[in-house]
């Protein structure tokens, strides 16, 4: 998907919610774990109740991986349910992927090619060539964790190197990187305040905000230091809307806890 | 696996040979594309005829994800083999996952449970949270990256945090992890003169050393550098071995190139 086509959907939903679909057997309604693809009937439940109120899905791979061939069959169902029903939504595997670059290759051909998502979440440790072969799909996007939401990144993202920390680092060296213009950015909501920052160096990339909700991070901050011309932020919830409530009403909940946040963000756009 | 076996059969083998099972359908011999399951095919031949020579196999999940639900089942396929013919074999899965801590739980059940690997590769940049979830298992083992093999290992990981390079940052936070004993480290070949100062970190850890062969790393230099008194080291080879003949006779080929690189180890142990 281009950016332009990102941005107008952004508007025409006034909407930069991510929904997170990371979905947990013990936590789903349990008259669900009859259906022959439980994890799919629930994706399916929660998209075809959200998707007027989100532009972005992101199944979390982790999720799928847990239960092995047929995790991934519920993962291939859900992308191609998406890109079928709802071809306007930005799909996004957070995945975290990175290796040396044949092999992040073949990472590429599995997010872009064999599930067509358009977005990938990559981790930056192993450098320049572990992320170039994202970016070489035109149309498609390599999100790169810079600062995220969780306690140890604390343990190397903030730490200083030559004079700056390694998250800055990582986004100042990345806009060297071949087609840098497809490149966005995780930056955790936990810490909103570093936005700030962020933004004097990545001004027009859009990032990818986990944290919002469960882990406590405030949307009017992320907004008041993250956004740009173009918004340039998708927010992501997870746990806070998927599992609104366990019951069989669980679709409709989810779907209210989503209108809250639309709700919020319609303010800011 | 307890890391004494694993000593155990690097005596008994006088090999500490890990063998990378990097499958890419397009290097394969021809003849095997008309198996029903290739992948699997070719890496069950192989280790068929390598088993004698290698303590341990470390297929690269990328190769087997480039092919979707059908490549994660001949992974499943490859491990499940591993385990009932070989069971004295330490395996690994080569996947450089880290996510925030339930997250990382869900890989950790991928590997460990649903595929019972003996051990799993994981970046270390989204620090403690994202690696201790791999070391709460029993005699199973996360290999974080350190210093890796391929040109943007000098992006990040040498640079200079606090007055020493991320890489040996990342050695030393990571003692302090609870479990640490279940941790083992990727350093690169290539790089083998930095092994002095990684054993100065960790002299007891075992090292995986990717890079030797394809790459140009010298099997002599990491011996010298790297070895204790445990040997403390499973060097890797891939693409030098699986790929030594395209024709029918790739299995004796791959077998060939395993004794030539166990024939040196015999000369070091």
């Amino acid at each position: 998907m281009k950016i332009q086509a990102l941005v107008d959907q952004i508007h025409l939903k006034k909407s930069f919610l991510c929904i997170g679909l990371d979905v947990d057997l013990n936590r789903i309604p349990r008259h669900l774990l009859e259906a022959e693809d439980p994890i799919f009937a629930f994706n399916r439940a929660i998209i075809d109740a959200t998707h007027h109120l989100a532009v972005a899905y992101k199944p979390n791979t982790a999720f799928y991986e847990a239960f092995g061939v047929k995790g991934w069959q519920s993962l291939k169902k859900t992308i191609d349910y998406l890109n079928e029903k709802h071809p306007e939504i930005f799909t996004i595997a957070d995945a975290k992927r990175g290796d040396i670059g044949n092999t992040s290759s073949m990472y590429a051909k599995a997010f872009f090619e064999d599930m067509a998502f358009d977005a990938v979440t990559v981790a930056p440790y192993m450098g320049k060539d572990s992320v170039e072969p994202f970016l070489a799909f035109e149309d498609k996007h390599a999100i790169l964790l810079a600062l995220t939401s969780n306690g140890g990144a604390f343990d190397f993202q903030t730490k200083l190197v030559e004079g700056s920390e390694l998250y800055k680092q990582v986004l100042q060296t990345s806009k060297g990187w071949a087609n840098s213009e497809n490149l966005m950015y995780v930056v955790g909501a936990t810490k909103a305040e570093f936005l700030v920052e962020v933004r004097g160096i990545i001004p027009e990339s859009f990032l990818l905000v986990p944290g919002v909700g469960a882990q406590g991070g405030s949307l009017e901050e992320v907004v008041k230091y993250g956004m740009n011309d173009q918004v340039g932020l998708l927010v992501n919830s997870s746990r806070g809307i998927i599992y609104a409530s366990a019951n069989e009403d669980f679709a409709e909940a989810a779907a209210a806890k989503a209108q809250e946040i639309r709700s919020k963000m319609k303010g800011f756009l």
